[in-house]
């Protein structure tokens, strides 16, 4: 263990995050289905910001206020009273360019207020549309890294687990990894990188049903698909921008 | 999925208990390394009967009331002003037989005082030792499962995730499992189980870690070894007995 390493953890939910020292690290948030892939994808496609609120009601006055999209889910649907969902499809260029973004989520947005009320060093968001472009960012900066999955309603899930592996398996030289739970990442991602898709479905995993349930396999696949929205998502004054 | 199998969940760790139902459940407590390693032991060598306490100093007040063997670790050495460790050869028939032994560890009893406090319906211990004995309790009874992984301080470690994945291998046709975290411990040990004490140090697992700085790598590869004491612990009236 070389000491002048950075160190690297993973929680695998938020219910865990408390576990780890997240002052002077960099967060990575990760919401494979669908929070961070969209919000990566909306900043790729020109969007000048994703302000991410933790209440639909939230979502609608601010969006009133600056004249920007109100989007997000609840429980994998289109929240009553707000224009649009968390499908990274529904965010072409032509549509969100230029635009902001207000979104609010089941478990991204609230994981991300999470990390900033205790006190993260920076937050980013991480999704395989973007994952070059966070795997370049962590190795740029020698800081130490906390992956924090958001989970499905505090359960981990094998999509956020199989990001963070797909992180520390690009960056693992440059860090000092004192744990499990990003070895256990590791392991099942380099067990499913082949066909993350068919991983997923081999696996049922819980929100692939979910997911796939509602006709949704095309973004279940665009989702897990590397660096087709390669951007950072920095967070600052409580937007996401590009960095 | 068929409806009539009960289900199963694992709980990676203890701050994810509350997030399954467990008063209609067996809960299987997990601390491969190492208090159910040992209480799986010492039953199989003879022990009367195995009481865990969650302190010190109940331990201490317990032993010298009942005459029991007071046993348990803090952070991996033994507690002050107990006789005896956390490890399974200091359990041998000779001097566990006919005794009770009461045990405090810093992850274990804990965690099977949570489940207790949480309603479970019933509780028995896991760990290779007896892994075949919990498998063939579980499929007898026709009950939903939790699977609780005592964990390290509620961080998620290798070792009880790698004894989840093991069960589940041998038990999953016959449950209902929708459940990512079992999916994601059965596809690691699917990985490890070749040669889990290998797996276990090629990950540099941090308890395999801590341990090995001991010197007990003979206790890791015990408590890594199925089936060499094959009872099964359940709680009973404050304590673990031989079903």
């Amino acid at each position: 263990m070389t000491h002048s390493k950075p160190s690297l953890y993973t929680a695998l939910s938020p219910a865990l995050l408390h576990l780890y020292d997240v002052n002077n690290a960099i967060v990575v948030i990760v919401d494979v289905l669908r929070a961070t892939s969209t919000i990566a994808t909306a900043l790729f496609n020109g969007a000048k910001c994703v302000i991410p609120v933790d209440s639909v009601a939230k979502c609608i006055e601010l969006g009133r206020q600056i004249d920007g999209i109100t989007a997000g889910e609840r429980d994998g649907m289109i929240a009553e009273g707000l224009e649009h969902g968390n499908s990274p499809f529904e965010y072409p260029r032509e549509f969100v360019g230029g635009k902001t973004l207000v979104l609010t989520t089941t478990n991204g947005t609230k994981l991300l207020h999470m990390a900033l009320d205790r006190g993260a060093g920076q937050i980013v968001t991480g999704s395989f549309p973007n994952l070059g472009a966070v795997c370049q960012y962590l190795l740029a900066q020698h800081s130490p890294v906390v992956l924090g999955c958001a989970a499905w309603k505090d359960r981990v899930n094998l999509e956020d687990l199989l990001f963070c592996g797909a992180v520390i398996h690009q960056v693992k030289k440059h860090f000092s990894i004192n744990c499990d739970s990003s070895q256990i990442a590791e392991t099942v991602y380099l067990e499913g990188k082949k066909d993350l898709f068919e991983f997923m479905k081999a696996k049922d995993a819980s929100h692939f049903h979910r997911l796939s349930g509602y006709g949704l396999e095309k973004d279940i696949r665009y989702c897990l698909t590397p660096d087709v929205a390669p951007v950072l998502p920095l967070y600052e004054n409580g937007k996401l921008i590009v960095l």
